[in-house]
This record gives C-alpha cells, sequence and structure tokens, in this order.
C-alpha cells in the first residue's frame, strides 16, 4: 500500500477503504508513515470529509493504537461526560461525584488546558496533594470503592491521537468535524465508559462558534459512540458568557466546592443537574440528583474522590499575591460579558498554557461579581483580576478591553442549554 | 510571520499577501518551514487555487530562488519551447536546431522523462559524448556560435522548485494547476527566454486529460509569462495517439535525424513546423522554417549543436539486444493505438524510470509500423520492442494488452492541433 493512493483518492472526493485506514492509522502511528504525507491526507479529509463507514472505522483504529479498557466487571453502570471546552466550565468536578453519589460509576478521563479553556487536570492539581496519574488497576480500584475518578489519559488511551492531534495543531487540520468527532470519541470510548454525554459548547468562547456546526459534530459524536457501543447524547449549551463566576484553577476548584455544598451560581447548578440527569437516565437510575447534591452524597463523594487520589480536601488552595478590581464603568444591566475575552484575559494572567510543555499558576485568575441578565451600579467591583506575576496584567487587561456591555434595558439571562442530541 | 496563518488563510478561501508569499518560498527553500506544514499548504492551495496576482509572486519568488539569467546581450533574439510531457515526442530535439537555423537563439533547458514520458536531456545523451551540464557561460558562448542549446537545469535554476516538486510528488499536490503553472514558467523564466511557445498536451498519453483543463492551465501560464515579461503562446496538442512511430531514447535520436534529414513521419514535421512558425513570429524573424528543414541548414544546426555539447553527431547510437515483433491481428485500419499504453510500456522495457534516482536504458523502447489512419494486414509486423534485459519483456507486453485497435471502417488520422491559447 501506498500513502499516495490514499490521499488521492481522498483528494478526488473517494472514499479510503477499510485496509487503507488500517494501513494509515497503524503506519502513521509507527513512524513508517512521514508527517508531510499525513498532514496532505488531513487537509484532504478536511475539505472532503469522512462519511460514517470510513470515520467508525478510522475511529476504531486509533482506539486500538492502545488499549480500551474492560470495566465490566465493576458493579455499577459506567457513565462519562465529555465537554468540549469552554471558559469558567468547572462542570466535572462537581458532576462526577454527584452522578457517583447516585449510583453511576464515572471513568473520567481529563485533559489539560489549551489556550483560552481550562483544563479539569489543571484545576484538580491545585488539590494539594492530588495526582491524576493513575495505572488502570488504580482506576478499577477506585472506581469500585468511590465511584468516581478523574485520570489523566495514561499513554495506552488512544496513543495514535496525540501523534495526529499534533501534526493536526500546526497543520491548520483542527476543524474538521470528522477528526474532532474521532479524536474526542476514541479517547472516550478507549477509556472503557459504557455511556457518554457530551457537552458541546456553542458561542464566542467555544471551539464551535455557530449552532448549526455545533450539531453536526454532536451528530456525528453520538453516531459514533454508537457505532462502538457506547450510548451516547449531547447537549449543546451556550458558551457566549462564561459558566459560573470565576475561570482560573482554584478559583474554579472553590466554585464547584460551593456548588457541591448547596451553593454557588445557579447557572453551574443548573447545568450540572441537567448533565447529571441525562447520563443517570442513560444507565437506566431513576434518581434525582438534586437530592444528592442537597443532602451533602455529592460533597462526600468529593472528598472521598479527592482522597483516593492523594488530595487533601480539607486543605487551603493557592491565593494570588495580587488581585486587580475593576469596577462597574456604568450603571443599568450587564448585557454581555465576552467568554473568549474572559478566558483570553484569565490565560494571560497565567491560568493556561500556550504549549503543551508550559506550566499554569494554580491562583491566576478572573472573577466576575454579576452576569449577563443581573443589576450592576456603577463604581461596583465588577472583575477581580487573580495573578502572581504582575507583568502579566497589561496583556490581561487588553484582552479585557470590548469584553464588557451594560444597558439600561431588561436584558434576560442567556439560555443555558441550547439542543439535545440523541 | 507563521506557516499556520499562510495555511488558515488559504484553507478558508482567502489571498495571500505578497509578504506571506515571498516570507513561505524563501522560508520553505530554506528549511524555516517543515515539510508537513508546506504540504497542508500546497493541499489547501490544490482545493482553493492562487488568484493571477497571488500566482504571479509565487512564481516571481521560485525564480528569485535562484538567477534569472540575462541573454539579452545576444545579437540574436531568443525564444524556447516547452511541452508538458507526452509519448514520442522527440519535437525539442528537430525543433531547436530548425529555430536555431532560421535566425534565433535557443536557450532550451530541458529535464529528464520520469514514468511514462521520456525527456529530452535521456535522449540527448545517448549521443556518444554529449553532456548536458553547462554552466552559464557555456550556455551564452554556444548560443552565440551555434544559436541552439539543449542544457540540464543547473542549481541556480529556481532551485525551490525542485524542493517544491518533490513534496507534491509524494502528497498528491501535483495535480494543481497554479502549482504545475508556477513549476514549469519559474524554470522557463529563468532560463532567460525572451519569448516562448508552449505544447500542451492532451489525452490518454499526457498529464492533462481533457481539452478543457488544457486550456486553463495555458492560460495560466501565458499570462504568467505575460507578467515576467516574456512573451508566451500555447498551442494545445492531441496525444491519445504517440507522436512519430517510435519511443525511446537512442529510437527517438534516430527518428528526430531523418525528420532533420527532410524525411520520417508526417506528424512530427507538422507539429514541428507548426511549433516552428509560433516561435519566429513571436520574435519577428519572417522565415519559413520548412526551407530550412528542406535545404539542410537544420540539419547543419543539429551537428554543430551535438559537437557544441562534446557529442559525436557520426556516431553510431545504442541498439537492444532483442527485438520482440507482435504482429497485426487482423487486416483493417488502425483506429486506437494508446499513447499511455504504449509510454508504460517503453518505460516497462527501461526507456524510462520510476524514480529520479533511476537510470534508463539508451536502446529500450517502442517502434510501431503504422499509426492510427493506415491500413494494416493481418499478419505484418505491428509493433517492435526492443530490449536488453529479456526479464521486462512480459510487464511491457501486458501493458500493451488493450492498446490497439483495428477496424473496417475508415478511420480519419487524429487532429494534431486542437486549439491554440495567445
Amino acid at each position: 500500500m501506498d500513502a499516495i493512493d490514499l490521499i488521492l483518492a481522498k483528494r478526488d472526493g473517494g472514499r479510503l477503504t477499510d485496509e487503507q485506514i488500517d494501513w494509515f492509522i497503524q503506519s502513521y502511528t509507527g513512524g513508517a508513515i512521514g508527517d508531510e504525507q499525513a498532514a496532505a491526507l488531513l487537509m484532504a479529509i478536511l475539505f472532503r470529509g469522512l462519511d460514517a463507514a470510513e470515520l467508525a472505522r478510522w475511529t476504531q483504529q486509533m482506539i486500538a493504537s492502545g488499549t480500551r479498557a474492560d470495566l465490566s466487571a465493576l458493579p455499577r453502570p459506567t457513565v462519562d461526560k465529555h465537554s468540549t471546552g469552554g471558559v469558567g466550565d468547572k462542570i466535572s468536578l462537581v458532576l462526577v461525584p454527584l452522578v457517583a453519589a447516585c449510583g453511576a460509576a464515572v471513568p473520567q478521563t481529563a485533559g489539560r488546558g489549551l489556550g483560552h479553556t481550562g483544563g479539569t487536570i489543571d484545576k484538580m492539581e491545585t488539590i494539594p496533594g492530588w495526582r491524576s496519574g493513575l495505572s488502570p488497576d488504580d482506576v478499577v480500584r477506585i472506581l469500585g470503592d468511590v465511584g468516581a475518578v478523574i485520570g489523566a489519559a495514561g499513554p495506552d488511551l488512544a496513543p495514535a491521537d496525540g501523534k495526529l492531534y499534533a501534526l493536526r495543531d500546526i497543520t491548520g487540520t483542527v476543524e474538521s468535524i470528522p477528526l474532532i468527532a474521532s479524536s474526542i470519541m476514541s479517547k472516550k470510548i478507549a477509556e472503557g465508559t459504557g455511556a457518554l454525554v457530551l457537552d458541546v459548547k456553542v458561542g464566542t468562547g467555544a471551539f464551535m462558534k455557530d449552532l448549526a456546526r455545533a450539531g453536526e459534530l454532536s451528530e456525528v459524536m453520538v453516531g459514533l459512540g454508537a457505532a462502538h457501543g457506547v450510548h451516547t447524547t449531547a447537549l449543546l449549551t451556550q458558551m457566549d458568557v462564561p459558566l459560573g463566576r470565576t475561570a482560573g484553577n482554584a478559583l474554579e476548584v472553590t466554585e464547584a466546592v460551593e456548588v457541591l455544598a448547596g451553593g454557588g451560581p445557579s447557572d453551574v447548578v443548573e447545568l450540572t443537574l441537567a448533565l447529571a440527569r441525562e447520563m443517570l437516565e442513560l444507565v437506566g437510575l431513576e434518581v434525582d440528583p438534586a437530592d444528592a447534591l442537597a443532602d451533602g452524597r455529592a460533597m462526600d463523594t468529593w472528598r472521598a474522590m479527592v482522597r483516593a487520589q492523594g488530595g487533601d480536601p480539607t486543605a487551603a488552595l493557592p491565593t494570588a499575591t495580587e488581585v486587580e478590581v475593576i469596577p462597574a464603568p456604568a450603571s443599568g444591566t450587564l448585557a454581555r460579558l465576552d467568554a473568549l475575552a474572559v478566558g483570553v484575559a484569565a490565560w494571560r494572567l497565567g491560568a493556561g498554557r500556550a504549549r503543551k510543555e508550559d506550566g499554569v499558576s494554580a491562583a491566576a485568575g478572573i472573577v466576575w461579581r454579576a452576569t449577563v441578565g443581573d443589576a450592576v451600579t456603577a463604581g461596583q467591583p465588577l472583575l477581580e483580576l487573580h495573578l502572581d506575576d504582575p507583568s502579566r496584567l497589561p496583556s490581561a487587561l487588553a484582552a479585557l478591553d470590548d469584553a464588557i456591555e451594560i444597558t439600561s434595558d431588561p436584558v434576560p439571562p442567556p439560555q443555558l442549554i441550547l439542543d439535545r442530541v440523541q
């Protein structure tokens, strides 16, 4: 077989055969096909797409580049959630223990942040002692004991994706629906979950800017899950406004713990409960997750989960050495708080990384004292910028230049859940 | 500047700026941009194209990666011809000395064959002593003395093309009209010719299979020539049937010498004269090239040109150790003699190469005793397969399986010149 035949077939609008797909993923992962031929094929796929059968095979081969975990011996049904990434999205921190408290096992494999979107692992790592690196045996043991785990991807979890993603990142081939779908779903299927709920973010702060494309991606991923025996549904949720009141690693852990304690911002509570209900329905558990949040069972599971991964849930989290407060420039209703601007500003303050190798600040980030639809008074503290490194302030402030709009008209709070795909 | 910005701009249907094009060609040629990013950009260009201004700049940068020769001190006007490649296309061997004999200087830079199409340098190298490697000073001297030269591209002739072409070859990005046009025209403009006639082949044995696409390529190349001050026209000529009666290196030299001697196949004579008239008209020389062919001046110039490059025009050429004769399977009129099949068979006999590094056989090739439109009698020798290596015969015969069709109806000879673009 020759890579050029695959490139020409896809370039000219044809299909790749099963044998071609198997050979490409295996040979590229093994180093027998060079980056230049893989880049040409990926760009041809970006223009021409992959049909459902090609994509199912492509994803299967990505999974087969490592090992698909077998969690069938667990006494509880398994279900997970994946978010395509947003600003202030700390939902997993509440949702994973909450759903476990309701009787399911949640084997979440999470990632680190890149660019303006945060990563669950970065947030959890602000908890003293907590570690993300678990062996497959650790995962099974913690799922049996606690029902909830948040681990980093191990070297055996769809390793083809790591190599393909690094290439896509530098060759302008990230924004392809089949390539996005196979990247996400290969890892989720390989982690061994039996069911999956996708939180597909739509808006300025999300990877998908428009609802139609987000819907298309959702349908492709739901189909891929079904093709691999993982019952999958998707909620399309808004990301023009950041979630909750904080963006930044330790800041978001603190907010998540407030929600687990029965408080916290209403949008975080609402979205967490909606996703929990989806997950529980998928595995046939007829429980109301609001009860588990209200009676402290979710908090108990959170603490057990943190402890099981070496963390101290009672320890104080890092705080910033400086807090710059930005007052509201006028009185009225907050009409806009741009998710992308907030995400970029938090990133520039140190909460995010530009390259995979970079570290992140635990304490840096942004707190907003009001969100879209709230009344504000001129001069009241509106934004808090938390940082350790004063040299980062000017570029963060620049990112926020056009982030806010205050109006004298009434503004409804943003609609959180835009659509559902099953 | 960052290569990803160029890839994304082109991928999404935008234009590349002059600065981006300059930076890309310089950085890729210099090694600062990797093959994987260049491959992604080339594939995006294949899908999205380059507009006339982008293409002119792209080509200018390819020329500027080396040196554009200055032939303005020559006493004669300069004009050259380029063929996009066909089977049995030995036209240059006759045309270059013929046009020089009519008063122009022809500074031809030629290439080696690849795949089923032959290369002028491979053919000329079958002449004992002849060498293609000339310094720029050699070229100017021979053009002054003889008026005709056929040289291989030196390291200073659009070196960016060598690197880009090698990448296109393995990444499925050869078949892009702007990339083909810039590759051809950068080398022709850099060689220093003042005017240029393109012989754009169309048909089964040509790179371009259909007339509309060949016309589009011709228009783009004619425009590029004009943008760089090289007056350019194009003839679109048929390549469903191979040219003349031979395909193979020494076999084609012998046929070319027959034409120079006033004989040879009528299609070779006709196309050579048509191209010569185009070339002479471009430089304002009102001479009938048929006279120079008839009175031996073209042959004199051929001999002088061969001698000037170290060759002995009177030496015997290599001949094959084996000749396999295929008889006509029926009586009637030859209705089809497929150029691609003949080209592939000659290649498999040893006349061509699969990879740039391979050598070629001087003597191997095919002679056809009749062409389309000719009457044949069952059992008469129709094809001669010339070869040195008997193991090559079966695969060459296989290529010819469906190459021939004999009919009882009258068949007109193929129309040689299909269109003209100026």
